[in-house]
């Protein structure tokens, strides 16, 4: 009895946070969301009966970041067929919500497809709609799997690189659960090495304008118990010259093919600050990310975003419905550079961990290799 | 009459912004100051009649920078001698409502020792109190004199170094009028640059977590009519990528005697960026802000602020009273590493700039030899 108890003990896990999924009361089935704009204050959850509900809480963002947006399109495709809805109409409707989000169009059209082919050989209604929801969850599936598997590769380059040692890392922006099927890309290699016992330290970059670190990355850490402190973006500097930082783990939102990458703002900083203090610098993301279209960093094209973001205090929900509407900072009128993302340069980058495996030193060369080598159908 | 008018208008300046000021209704003298918690929405004036409100003013922050304190002190005691009251209490007063502004009390010593000798000597209350005003100007005109003379050398040390051109100029936090007696340090000098038609554009780093530079510095700026543009800290990388800085101008909080500079934090990450860039990184700081006792960087003690700075937005009013009663963006109870200060080594500064001329490289001998040159009373 004795071991059970230590058995059940061992096994514990808090509840894991739901971000979003599929459930079926008697009223019929629905596409339960965690509103990301209540967080950090608040857990609540947004239940989606119908298509509108759902590009509405994508518009608001409530549900938001690019893998994730990709999985709730698709849900919400197989949501609207199993209530009963023109699945054609849902999926435009789906798709128009957010338009530059590519992830988004690519769930509600794989899974679009499932079902109109089930149609096409002669399913009814109740078994195309099945395999609606069986897309969106392969979908799903694959999103976590390649987030498990980011994380392993993640840990093993941490421990080839620092044998035998724990680590205190640094992150900026948003890049676990959050954003994902799974539990993230960056944010993921942390957790794994925090329940391997070896996380001395997480530190959290708020990451201004829009305050990701401060709002959501040290929400995850908290909900997780990890070790960690949050930080103004401008006192990274003080922890690099203290030898505080052993590695920078950050995403990515576009990798060009010479392995040039393109993240959130403050990125490129961090890693001329590694670069100068020896520490690796390590992006993490899955292979759709990286876009062999793109041949380097001068060809990514970075959105400029507000002056509003930078000019007002605002509080998160204002942050997270788009800006504005906040207490002035600044000067009226006063004019604000505002880039969303930097590109960081592959020679600053020690290496990209995928779910493929990692690419080191930065070569095209290496990262072709890898994305030849996910032959799985994943989301792009 | 032509050439009249054309001269009226060359000579045409704004009104210059009136930081603090003595005047002298028919009531009776008071010390003007400029609400610095209301910036930068609204300019308005304090006017204090006695010591108790000046007190007030300086524990509220509504006048604030370690060098204006010094003159405000100064004329605190002033006031005091000349409204009649006891200058010796007013003084002990002044002294204790800052207990960590060196210049403060520095101030109050040097205009309440004038007005006791004056009284030692035999001059009645009249006469001791005239005393007492005339060591208050002085101490304000010899900031002043310094400011001019260190935007002098900086703008000949730029154009030393990148001759016969414009600049686009990098400053972080706020270093202008607000807080000195003149025209203020860095930003003096981006000011005596712009006067002369070559400052192509000033970037104003917002400052995190305070957000002097929001605040503070582009109010200056659009108030001297510069041509300017808000960033977040995270921004400043992607204008060194894109070559948009011509060189980094910040002032001092305390320079060791090894050139070691702890400035504002977010001074340290510039002075990398700028070394990575092969851009200018300059110090512009009075003789006064040489601590010859302090012999490196190392030996400087790093204040370490409140957590509440990070994980709460407040409005500027808020934060100009030190924070604290804002929105939460973080989780409740989330740890904060949150140092005031950085420290960058005499390696990454390129020059610093004195009221005694610039030193470069900068060399713990050449430091000691301006500071030596530095004969004149100035504030410690």
């Amino acid at each position: 009895m004795a071991d059970q108890d230590a058995q059940s003990t061992v096994g514990f896990e808090p509840p894991a946070l739901s971000v979003l999924r599929w459930d079926e009361p008697p009223e019929g089935p629905v596409l339960v969301l965690l509103d990301q704009t209540r967080l950090p204050a608040e857990e609540v959850e947004l239940v989606c009966t119908d298509v509108p509900a759902l590009v509405r809480a994508i518009q608001t963002l409530a549900v938001r970041g690019a893998p994730l947006l990709g999985i709730a399109g698709g849900y919400g495709v197989a949501l609207a067929a199993a209530r009963g809805y023109d699945v054609a109409e849902a999926a435009g409707l789906l798709e128009r919500a957010r338009p530059t989000a590519v992830n988004l169009g690519y769930g509600v059209r794989r899974v679009a497809a499932a079902h109109r082919e089930a149609v096409g050989k002669g399913a009814g209604d109740e078994a195309a709609a099945a395999v609606a929801l069986a897309a969106a969850r392969e979908l799903h599936r694959e999103d976590a799997q390649a987030s498990g598997r980011m994380a392993e590769y993640g840990e093993a380059l941490l421990e080839e690189l620092m044998p035998g040692r724990g680590y205190q890392l640094l992150t900026h922006c948003n890049t676990g659960a959050l954003v994902s099927g799974g539990e993230g890309t960056a944010f993921a290699v942390a957790l794994r090495v925090h329940r391997g016992g070896r996380l001395h330290r997480l530190w959290v970059d708020e990451t201004r304008p829009l305050l990701q670190g401060a709002r959501l990355t040290a929400y995850e850490a908290a909900r997780n118990g990890l070790a960690y402190s949050l930080l103004t973006d401008n006192a990274a500097g003080s922890l690099f010259a203290a030898g505080e930082v052993d590695a920078v783990l950050i995403g990515a939102d576009r990798i060009a093919a010479d392995g040039s990458v393109a993240n959130k703002v403050g990125s490129y900083p961090l890693a001329v600050l590694a670069k100068y203090h020896h520490v690796p610098f390590i992006v993490v993301a899955p292979t759709t990310t990286v876009d062999l279209e793109t041949a380097d960093g001068t060809s990514i094209i970075v959105e400029q975003r507000s002056g509003r973001e930078v000019t007002e205090l605002t509080s998160w929900q204002g942050v997270a419905a788009g800006g504005g509407g906040g207490r002035a900072v600044a000067p009226l009128g006063a004019p604000a550079y505002n880039p969303a993302f930097d590109v960081t340069p592959p020679e600053l980058i020690t290496a990209i961990v995928t779910e493929e495996g990692a690419v080191s030193p930065v070569t095209g060369a290496g990262l072709a290799e890898l994305c030849a080598r996910s032959s799985q159908v994943t989301i792009s």
